[in-house]
Protein backbone atom coordinates (compact mmCIF):
# COMPACT_ATOMS: atom_id res chain seq x y z
CA UNK A 1 0.00 0.00 0.00
CA UNK A 2 1.13 3.43 -0.86
CA UNK A 3 1.82 6.11 1.86
CA UNK A 4 0.89 9.76 0.80
CA UNK A 5 2.11 12.79 2.85
CA UNK A 6 0.24 16.22 2.71
CA UNK A 7 1.48 19.58 3.66
CA UNK A 8 -1.57 21.61 4.05
CA UNK A 9 -2.26 24.82 5.53
CA UNK A 10 -5.78 25.61 7.09
CA UNK A 11 -8.00 28.16 8.59
CA UNK A 12 -8.91 26.68 12.35
CA UNK A 13 -11.35 29.75 12.65
CA UNK A 14 -14.45 27.47 11.56
CA UNK A 15 -13.51 23.94 13.16
CA UNK A 16 -13.80 21.94 16.42
CA UNK A 17 -9.58 21.19 15.32
CA UNK A 18 -7.49 18.78 13.98
CA UNK A 19 -9.14 15.59 15.16
CA UNK A 20 -12.57 13.80 14.47
CA UNK A 21 -15.21 14.51 17.04
CA UNK A 22 -18.43 14.05 17.71
CA UNK A 23 -19.25 17.87 18.52
CA UNK A 24 -18.60 19.33 15.12
CA UNK A 25 -16.62 19.40 11.40
CA UNK A 26 -13.05 18.91 11.83
CA UNK A 27 -10.10 19.05 9.81
CA UNK A 28 -9.14 15.51 9.26
CA UNK A 29 -12.70 14.40 8.90
CA UNK A 30 -13.04 17.62 6.01
CA UNK A 31 -10.30 15.97 4.01
CA UNK A 32 -11.08 12.21 4.73
CA UNK A 33 -13.98 12.86 3.41
CA UNK A 34 -13.03 14.55 0.58
CA UNK A 35 -10.59 11.63 -0.56
CA UNK A 36 -13.64 9.35 0.31
CA UNK A 37 -16.06 10.97 -2.25
CA UNK A 38 -13.08 11.67 -4.98
CA UNK A 39 -11.37 7.79 -4.84
CA UNK A 40 -14.03 6.00 -3.29
CA UNK A 41 -11.62 5.08 -0.49
CA UNK A 42 -12.20 5.29 3.38
CA UNK A 43 -8.89 6.52 4.26
CA UNK A 44 -7.03 7.39 8.06
CA UNK A 45 -5.60 10.93 7.57
CA UNK A 46 -2.52 10.59 10.36
CA UNK A 47 -1.17 14.41 11.09
CA UNK A 48 1.72 15.52 12.90
CA UNK A 49 -0.52 16.67 15.56
CA UNK A 50 -3.61 18.07 17.11
CA UNK A 51 -4.36 21.66 17.16
CA UNK A 52 -7.57 22.65 19.11
CA UNK A 53 -10.48 24.49 17.56
CA UNK A 54 -9.49 27.76 16.34
CA UNK A 55 -6.10 27.26 15.91
CA UNK A 56 -4.39 27.67 12.45
CA UNK A 57 -1.56 26.23 10.71
CA UNK A 58 0.92 26.59 7.53
CA UNK A 59 2.65 24.02 7.29
CA UNK A 60 0.52 20.93 9.04
CA UNK A 61 2.10 17.42 7.88
CA UNK A 62 -0.56 14.06 7.51
CA UNK A 63 -0.01 11.14 5.68
CA UNK A 64 -2.47 8.46 4.44
CA UNK A 65 -2.61 4.87 3.29
CA UNK A 66 -4.02 5.56 -0.23
CA UNK A 67 -4.57 3.01 -3.18
CA UNK A 68 -5.72 5.18 -5.48
CA UNK A 69 -2.67 5.67 -8.01
CA UNK A 70 -3.09 9.31 -8.68
CA UNK A 71 -0.06 10.85 -9.04
CA UNK A 72 1.03 13.43 -6.39
CA UNK A 73 0.71 16.14 -7.91
CA UNK A 74 -2.97 15.39 -9.53
CA UNK A 75 -3.95 14.46 -6.07
CA UNK A 76 -3.01 18.07 -4.82
CA UNK A 77 -5.33 19.79 -7.21
CA UNK A 78 -7.91 17.35 -6.95
CA UNK A 79 -8.34 17.79 -3.49
CA UNK A 80 -7.71 21.55 -3.71
CA UNK A 81 -10.67 21.80 -6.37
CA UNK A 82 -13.01 19.50 -3.94
CA UNK A 83 -11.66 21.42 -0.23
CA UNK A 84 -13.45 24.31 1.35
CA UNK A 85 -11.18 27.37 0.95
CA UNK A 86 -10.36 27.46 4.57
CA UNK A 87 -7.83 24.04 4.15
CA UNK A 88 -5.45 23.75 1.24
CA UNK A 89 -2.76 21.43 0.11
CA UNK A 90 0.42 23.00 -0.42
CA UNK A 91 2.46 19.75 -1.74
CA UNK A 92 1.73 15.84 -1.47
CA UNK A 93 4.68 13.30 -1.80
CA UNK A 94 5.25 9.78 -1.63
CA UNK A 95 6.55 8.94 1.47
CA UNK A 96 8.33 5.79 3.27
CA UNK A 97 5.38 2.99 3.93
CA UNK A 98 6.60 3.37 7.34
CA UNK A 99 6.43 7.26 7.60
CA UNK A 100 4.34 8.01 10.81
CA UNK A 101 4.00 11.98 10.76
CA UNK A 102 3.49 12.08 14.84
CA UNK A 103 6.22 9.89 16.09
CA UNK A 104 8.86 10.67 13.66
CA UNK A 105 8.85 14.70 13.69
CA UNK A 106 11.74 15.81 14.70
CA UNK A 107 10.92 19.13 15.33
CA UNK A 108 8.09 21.67 14.69
CA UNK A 109 7.61 25.63 14.81
CA UNK A 110 4.61 27.44 16.22
CA UNK A 111 3.85 31.28 16.30
CA UNK A 112 1.66 33.05 18.28
CA UNK A 113 0.65 36.38 16.70
CA UNK A 114 -0.44 39.68 18.59
CA UNK A 115 -1.99 42.92 17.58
CA UNK A 116 -1.28 46.02 20.01
CA UNK A 117 -4.24 48.52 19.44
CA UNK A 118 -7.44 49.78 21.31
CA UNK A 119 -9.82 48.23 18.95
CA UNK A 120 -9.42 45.26 17.10
CA UNK A 121 -9.33 46.02 13.28
CA UNK A 122 -11.28 43.43 11.96
CA UNK A 123 -9.15 41.81 9.19
CA UNK A 124 -6.94 40.30 12.28
CA UNK A 125 -9.90 39.40 14.33
CA UNK A 126 -9.55 35.22 13.14
CA UNK A 127 -5.45 35.48 13.30
CA UNK A 128 -4.26 37.69 15.95
CA UNK A 129 -5.13 38.31 19.34
CA UNK A 130 -5.66 42.13 20.24
CA UNK A 131 -3.27 43.40 23.07
CA UNK A 132 -4.46 46.47 24.69
CA UNK A 133 -1.69 48.64 26.76
CA UNK A 134 1.75 48.87 25.84
CA UNK A 135 4.07 45.53 26.49
CA UNK A 136 8.57 45.83 27.11
CA UNK A 137 9.22 43.82 24.70
CA UNK A 138 12.76 43.55 26.01
CA UNK A 139 11.66 41.64 29.15
CA UNK A 140 9.29 39.60 26.85
CA UNK A 141 12.48 38.43 24.70
CA UNK A 142 14.40 38.08 27.77
CA UNK A 143 11.87 35.67 28.95
CA UNK A 144 11.95 33.55 25.73
CA UNK A 145 15.21 33.16 25.60
CA UNK A 146 15.22 31.55 29.15
CA UNK A 147 13.03 28.60 27.41
CA UNK A 148 15.33 27.76 25.35
CA UNK A 149 17.30 24.37 25.85
CA UNK A 150 15.80 20.94 27.39
CA UNK A 151 13.68 21.64 30.87
CA UNK A 152 11.27 19.98 32.22
CA UNK A 153 7.95 21.97 31.12
CA UNK A 154 5.12 20.60 33.52
CA UNK A 155 4.04 23.92 34.74
CA UNK A 156 3.65 25.00 30.63
CA UNK A 157 0.66 22.59 30.13
CA UNK A 158 -2.92 22.18 30.46
CA UNK A 159 -5.03 19.45 32.15
CA UNK A 160 -5.87 17.11 29.40
CA UNK A 161 -2.60 16.52 28.19
CA UNK A 162 -1.56 12.78 27.01
CA UNK A 163 2.62 12.77 27.31
CA UNK A 164 3.92 11.26 30.74
CA UNK A 165 6.90 12.88 30.02
CA UNK A 166 7.19 16.73 30.39
CA UNK A 167 10.75 16.91 29.60
CA UNK A 168 11.27 19.23 26.16
CA UNK A 169 13.96 20.37 23.99
CA UNK A 170 13.39 24.42 22.53
CA UNK A 171 15.71 25.46 19.86
CA UNK A 172 14.52 28.94 19.61
CA UNK A 173 11.72 31.33 21.33
CA UNK A 174 11.81 34.73 19.66
CA UNK A 175 9.69 38.12 19.25
CA UNK A 176 9.19 39.11 15.55
CA UNK A 177 7.55 41.71 13.71
CA UNK A 178 4.77 40.30 11.58
CA UNK A 179 3.83 43.08 9.53
CA UNK A 180 1.06 45.59 11.83
CA UNK A 181 1.30 42.77 14.38
CA UNK A 182 3.93 40.64 16.14
CA UNK A 183 4.64 37.27 16.95
CA UNK A 184 6.13 35.06 19.24
CA UNK A 185 7.69 31.80 17.45
CA UNK A 186 8.88 29.08 19.12
CA UNK A 187 11.07 25.54 17.79
CA UNK A 188 11.44 22.57 19.70
CA UNK A 189 10.68 18.78 19.56
CA UNK A 190 7.38 18.75 20.88
CA UNK A 191 5.18 20.87 22.68
CA UNK A 192 2.90 19.73 25.29
CA UNK A 193 -0.37 19.97 25.83
CA UNK A 194 -1.37 24.42 25.03
CA UNK A 195 2.49 24.67 25.86
CA UNK A 196 2.50 27.52 23.53
CA UNK A 197 -0.64 29.25 24.25
CA UNK A 198 0.41 29.35 28.10
CA UNK A 199 4.05 30.68 26.93
CA UNK A 200 2.15 33.58 24.91
CA UNK A 201 -0.09 34.52 28.27
CA UNK A 202 2.59 34.45 30.39
CA UNK A 203 4.62 36.47 27.96
CA UNK A 204 1.77 39.16 27.55
CA UNK A 205 1.86 39.78 31.66
CA UNK A 206 5.51 39.96 31.41
CA UNK A 207 5.27 42.36 28.51
CA UNK A 208 2.74 44.51 31.14
CA UNK A 209 5.07 44.17 34.19
CA UNK A 210 2.76 41.52 35.97
CA UNK A 211 4.92 39.30 35.96
CA UNK A 212 9.03 39.50 36.38
CA UNK A 213 10.66 37.36 33.27
CA UNK A 214 12.29 35.22 35.97
CA UNK A 215 8.95 33.63 36.59
CA UNK A 216 9.51 31.31 33.31
CA UNK A 217 12.47 30.24 35.35
CA UNK A 218 11.10 29.41 38.96
CA UNK A 219 8.39 27.52 36.85
CA UNK A 220 10.80 25.19 34.94
CA UNK A 221 12.30 24.62 38.46
CA UNK A 222 9.20 24.12 40.44
CA UNK A 223 6.63 23.12 38.14
CA UNK A 224 3.83 24.95 39.26
CA UNK A 225 1.32 26.24 36.51
CA UNK A 226 -0.47 28.73 38.77
CA UNK A 227 2.15 31.00 38.90
CA UNK A 228 2.28 31.44 35.40
CA UNK A 229 -0.30 33.98 33.34
CA UNK A 230 -3.47 32.54 31.49
CA UNK A 231 -3.34 30.48 28.47
CA UNK A 232 -3.80 32.59 25.41
CA UNK A 233 -6.62 32.33 23.26
CA UNK A 234 -6.44 30.11 20.53
CA UNK A 235 -6.88 32.14 17.03
CA UNK A 236 -3.57 33.75 18.07
CA UNK A 237 -1.57 30.28 17.34
CA UNK A 238 -0.31 28.98 13.99
CA UNK A 239 1.68 25.38 13.68
CA UNK A 240 3.88 26.67 11.01
CA UNK A 241 6.15 24.01 10.65
CA UNK A 242 7.19 20.33 11.02
CA UNK A 243 10.32 18.98 10.31
CA UNK A 244 11.35 15.41 9.74
CA UNK A 245 14.98 13.52 9.04
CA UNK A 246 15.23 14.10 5.17
CA UNK A 247 15.67 9.92 4.55
CA UNK A 248 11.81 9.73 6.71
CA UNK A 249 10.13 12.12 3.87
CA UNK B 1 -28.43 68.73 16.12
CA UNK B 2 -25.48 67.70 16.48
CA UNK B 3 -23.47 65.62 13.84
CA UNK B 4 -21.12 63.41 15.21
CA UNK B 5 -18.12 61.72 12.72
CA UNK B 6 -16.91 58.18 13.06
CA UNK B 7 -13.61 56.45 11.78
CA UNK B 8 -14.24 52.65 11.62
CA UNK B 9 -12.85 49.50 9.47
CA UNK B 10 -14.65 46.43 8.26
CA UNK B 11 -14.60 43.07 6.93
CA UNK B 12 -16.33 43.85 3.90
CA UNK B 13 -16.61 39.25 3.14
CA UNK B 14 -20.04 39.64 4.00
CA UNK B 15 -21.57 42.23 3.55
CA UNK B 16 -23.32 43.46 -0.26
CA UNK B 17 -20.93 46.64 0.77
CA UNK B 18 -21.17 50.03 2.29
CA UNK B 19 -24.38 50.80 0.79
CA UNK B 20 -27.89 49.93 1.81
CA UNK B 21 -29.47 47.71 -0.91
CA UNK B 22 -32.62 45.36 -1.47
CA UNK B 23 -30.45 42.50 -1.77
CA UNK B 24 -28.37 41.76 1.34
CA UNK B 25 -27.23 43.13 4.75
CA UNK B 26 -24.67 46.40 4.07
CA UNK B 27 -22.07 48.23 6.61
CA UNK B 28 -24.30 51.18 6.59
CA UNK B 29 -27.65 49.78 7.23
CA UNK B 30 -25.77 47.33 9.78
CA UNK B 31 -24.40 50.34 12.04
CA UNK B 32 -27.73 52.77 11.43
CA UNK B 33 -29.48 49.37 12.94
CA UNK B 34 -27.43 49.69 15.67
CA UNK B 35 -27.82 52.75 16.39
CA UNK B 36 -31.53 52.46 16.33
CA UNK B 37 -31.69 49.71 18.66
CA UNK B 38 -29.41 51.34 21.32
CA UNK B 39 -30.70 55.12 21.11
CA UNK B 40 -34.31 54.58 19.79
CA UNK B 41 -33.01 57.12 16.95
CA UNK B 42 -33.42 56.29 13.17
CA UNK B 43 -30.22 57.86 11.79
CA UNK B 44 -28.86 58.24 8.44
CA UNK B 45 -25.14 57.00 8.19
CA UNK B 46 -22.92 58.70 5.22
CA UNK B 47 -20.14 57.56 4.13
CA UNK B 48 -17.18 58.96 2.49
CA UNK B 49 -17.81 56.68 -0.56
CA UNK B 50 -19.71 53.53 -1.61
CA UNK B 51 -17.45 50.17 -0.99
CA UNK B 52 -18.65 47.26 -3.07
CA UNK B 53 -19.36 43.61 -1.98
CA UNK B 54 -16.45 41.91 -0.24
CA UNK B 55 -14.23 45.68 -0.22
CA UNK B 56 -12.50 46.25 2.83
CA UNK B 57 -12.09 49.60 5.38
CA UNK B 58 -9.41 50.56 7.62
CA UNK B 59 -10.10 53.85 7.67
CA UNK B 60 -13.63 54.66 6.35
CA UNK B 61 -15.26 57.79 7.75
CA UNK B 62 -19.04 58.44 8.08
CA UNK B 63 -21.22 60.65 9.96
CA UNK B 64 -24.61 61.22 11.30
CA UNK B 65 -26.98 63.70 12.93
CA UNK B 66 -27.60 62.61 16.41
CA UNK B 67 -30.10 63.58 19.40
CA UNK B 68 -28.76 61.19 21.96
CA UNK B 69 -26.62 63.05 24.15
CA UNK B 70 -23.94 60.32 24.89
CA UNK B 71 -19.92 61.31 24.74
CA UNK B 72 -18.12 60.55 21.84
CA UNK B 73 -16.10 58.06 23.59
CA UNK B 74 -19.18 56.46 25.06
CA UNK B 75 -20.69 56.02 22.03
CA UNK B 76 -17.38 54.32 20.39
CA UNK B 77 -17.59 51.70 23.26
CA UNK B 78 -21.39 51.38 23.07
CA UNK B 79 -21.71 50.88 19.43
CA UNK B 80 -18.30 48.10 19.55
CA UNK B 81 -20.14 46.37 22.49
CA UNK B 82 -23.38 45.96 19.96
CA UNK B 83 -21.89 45.33 16.46
CA UNK B 84 -20.82 42.19 14.86
CA UNK B 85 -17.31 41.89 14.59
CA UNK B 86 -16.05 42.43 11.22
CA UNK B 87 -17.01 46.19 11.88
CA UNK B 88 -15.25 48.23 14.05
CA UNK B 89 -15.47 51.78 15.00
CA UNK B 90 -12.32 53.31 16.07
CA UNK B 91 -12.80 57.00 16.53
CA UNK B 92 -16.50 58.97 17.15
CA UNK B 93 -15.84 62.81 17.31
CA UNK B 94 -17.90 66.16 17.02
CA UNK B 95 -18.24 67.24 13.67
CA UNK B 96 -18.70 70.57 12.45
CA UNK B 97 -23.10 70.38 11.53
CA UNK B 98 -22.21 70.97 7.82
CA UNK B 99 -19.88 68.24 8.02
CA UNK B 100 -20.30 66.27 4.96
CA UNK B 101 -17.33 62.88 4.67
CA UNK B 102 -18.53 62.69 0.36
CA UNK B 103 -18.00 65.96 -0.80
CA UNK B 104 -15.74 67.72 1.39
CA UNK B 105 -13.21 64.48 0.95
CA UNK B 106 -9.96 65.85 0.17
CA UNK B 107 -7.82 62.78 -0.26
CA UNK B 108 -8.44 59.11 -0.02
CA UNK B 109 -5.69 55.96 0.04
CA UNK B 110 -6.43 52.45 -0.84
CA UNK B 111 -4.33 49.75 -0.28
CA UNK B 112 -4.76 46.84 -3.41
CA UNK B 113 -2.94 43.45 -1.48
CA UNK B 114 -1.83 40.24 -3.64
CA UNK B 115 0.30 37.28 -2.41
CA UNK B 116 2.15 35.47 -4.78
CA UNK B 117 2.40 31.90 -4.57
CA UNK B 118 0.96 29.05 -6.36
CA UNK B 119 -1.63 28.03 -3.90
CA UNK B 120 -3.90 30.26 -1.85
CA UNK B 121 -2.79 30.24 1.99
CA UNK B 122 -6.67 30.08 3.73
CA UNK B 123 -5.91 33.20 6.15
CA UNK B 124 -4.87 35.26 2.97
CA UNK B 125 -7.99 34.37 0.98
CA UNK B 126 -10.56 37.59 2.35
CA UNK B 127 -7.50 39.93 1.80
CA UNK B 128 -5.62 39.77 -0.70
CA UNK B 129 -5.35 38.34 -4.44
CA UNK B 130 -3.73 34.93 -5.51
CA UNK B 131 -0.89 35.82 -8.26
CA UNK B 132 0.73 32.47 -9.50
CA UNK B 133 3.74 32.99 -11.15
CA UNK B 134 6.51 35.93 -11.20
CA UNK B 135 5.70 39.79 -11.32
CA UNK B 136 8.03 42.01 -12.45
CA UNK B 137 7.97 44.69 -9.93
CA UNK B 138 10.47 47.15 -11.30
CA UNK B 139 8.00 47.38 -14.33
CA UNK B 140 4.60 47.60 -12.33
CA UNK B 141 6.46 50.62 -10.30
CA UNK B 142 7.73 52.37 -13.49
CA UNK B 143 3.28 52.43 -14.88
CA UNK B 144 2.29 52.98 -11.18
CA UNK B 145 4.36 56.57 -11.13
CA UNK B 146 3.11 56.84 -14.76
CA UNK B 147 -0.02 57.63 -13.22
CA UNK B 148 0.89 60.17 -10.87
CA UNK B 149 -0.25 63.90 -11.34
CA UNK B 150 -3.63 65.10 -12.82
CA UNK B 151 -4.96 63.31 -15.35
CA UNK B 152 -8.49 62.07 -17.37
CA UNK B 153 -9.38 58.73 -15.79
CA UNK B 154 -11.72 58.06 -18.15
CA UNK B 155 -10.21 54.77 -19.27
CA UNK B 156 -10.03 53.78 -15.34
CA UNK B 157 -13.53 52.99 -14.89
CA UNK B 158 -16.15 50.37 -15.19
CA UNK B 159 -19.48 51.50 -16.40
CA UNK B 160 -21.83 52.42 -13.65
CA UNK B 161 -20.02 55.31 -11.92
CA UNK B 162 -22.23 58.05 -11.17
CA UNK B 163 -19.39 60.97 -11.95
CA UNK B 164 -19.73 63.42 -14.53
CA UNK B 165 -16.25 64.47 -14.50
CA UNK B 166 -13.41 61.91 -14.99
CA UNK B 167 -10.16 64.34 -14.31
CA UNK B 168 -8.62 63.09 -11.29
CA UNK B 169 -4.97 63.99 -9.26
CA UNK B 170 -3.18 60.84 -8.06
CA UNK B 171 -0.85 62.10 -5.47
CA UNK B 172 1.01 58.84 -5.29
CA UNK B 173 0.79 55.00 -6.68
CA UNK B 174 3.74 53.15 -4.63
CA UNK B 175 4.15 49.07 -4.67
CA UNK B 176 4.89 48.14 -0.79
CA UNK B 177 6.42 45.15 0.79
CA UNK B 178 3.25 43.91 3.35
CA UNK B 179 4.23 41.13 5.12
CA UNK B 180 4.45 38.04 3.39
CA UNK B 181 2.29 39.86 0.23
CA UNK B 182 2.74 43.24 -1.28
CA UNK B 183 0.46 46.06 -2.07
CA UNK B 184 0.04 48.68 -4.27
CA UNK B 185 -0.73 51.88 -2.33
CA UNK B 186 -2.86 54.79 -4.23
CA UNK B 187 -3.18 58.56 -2.76
CA UNK B 188 -5.59 60.54 -5.09
CA UNK B 189 -7.82 63.28 -4.60
CA UNK B 190 -11.13 61.27 -6.02
CA UNK B 191 -11.61 58.32 -7.72
CA UNK B 192 -13.63 56.32 -10.27
CA UNK B 193 -15.77 53.67 -9.68
CA UNK B 194 -13.45 50.36 -10.00
CA UNK B 195 -10.23 52.78 -10.58
CA UNK B 196 -8.15 50.90 -8.02
CA UNK B 197 -9.36 47.44 -8.90
CA UNK B 198 -8.68 48.30 -12.99
CA UNK B 199 -5.49 49.41 -12.24
CA UNK B 200 -4.52 46.69 -10.21
CA UNK B 201 -5.43 44.39 -12.97
CA UNK B 202 -3.39 46.23 -15.01
CA UNK B 203 -0.71 46.21 -13.02
CA UNK B 204 -0.78 42.34 -12.84
CA UNK B 205 -0.58 41.94 -16.28
CA UNK B 206 2.39 44.69 -16.71
CA UNK B 207 3.97 42.35 -14.11
CA UNK B 208 3.37 39.27 -16.10
CA UNK B 209 4.85 40.49 -19.57
CA UNK B 210 1.48 40.56 -20.85
CA UNK B 211 1.38 44.21 -21.10
CA UNK B 212 4.03 47.26 -21.23
CA UNK B 213 4.19 49.72 -18.93
CA UNK B 214 3.33 52.14 -21.17
CA UNK B 215 -0.02 51.26 -21.53
CA UNK B 216 -1.05 53.45 -19.16
CA UNK B 217 0.22 56.35 -20.88
CA UNK B 218 -1.69 55.61 -23.73
CA UNK B 219 -5.11 54.70 -21.89
CA UNK B 220 -4.71 58.19 -20.20
CA UNK B 221 -4.08 59.99 -23.53
CA UNK B 222 -6.73 57.78 -25.76
CA UNK B 223 -9.32 56.34 -22.84
CA UNK B 224 -10.01 53.13 -23.94
CA UNK B 225 -10.90 50.80 -20.90
CA UNK B 226 -10.55 47.50 -23.26
CA UNK B 227 -6.29 48.09 -23.59
CA UNK B 228 -6.17 47.84 -19.98
CA UNK B 229 -6.24 44.54 -17.71
CA UNK B 230 -9.12 43.42 -16.17
CA UNK B 231 -11.02 44.68 -12.91
CA UNK B 232 -9.23 42.92 -10.16
CA UNK B 233 -11.80 40.62 -7.45
CA UNK B 234 -12.61 42.97 -5.12
CA UNK B 235 -11.32 40.88 -1.94
CA UNK B 236 -8.16 42.39 -2.21
CA UNK B 237 -8.96 45.79 -2.10
CA UNK B 238 -9.14 47.72 1.52
CA UNK B 239 -9.98 51.72 1.88
CA UNK B 240 -6.97 52.88 4.17
CA UNK B 241 -7.15 56.83 4.92
CA UNK B 242 -10.08 59.23 3.94
CA UNK B 243 -8.56 62.97 4.51
CA UNK B 244 -10.29 66.63 5.55
CA UNK B 245 -9.23 69.61 6.18
CA UNK B 246 -8.45 70.13 9.70
CA UNK B 247 -10.86 72.40 10.61
CA UNK B 248 -13.62 70.39 8.59
CA UNK B 249 -13.21 67.81 11.45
Amino acid sequence: MRKVALELGYDGSQYVGWQRQENGRSIQQTIEDTVERLFHERVHLMGSGRTDAGVHARGQVAAMELQHTIAAEQLVRALNANLPLDIRIYRAWEADPDFHPRFQAKRKTYAYRFLQAEVMPPEYRRYYTLIRGSLNMEKMQQALSSLEGEHDFAAFRSAGGINLSTVRRIDEAVLLDDGEGKRIEITGNGFLYNMVRIIAGTMFEIGRGKLDPSIVEQALQNGQREILGPTAPPQGLMLMKVEYDEKRI
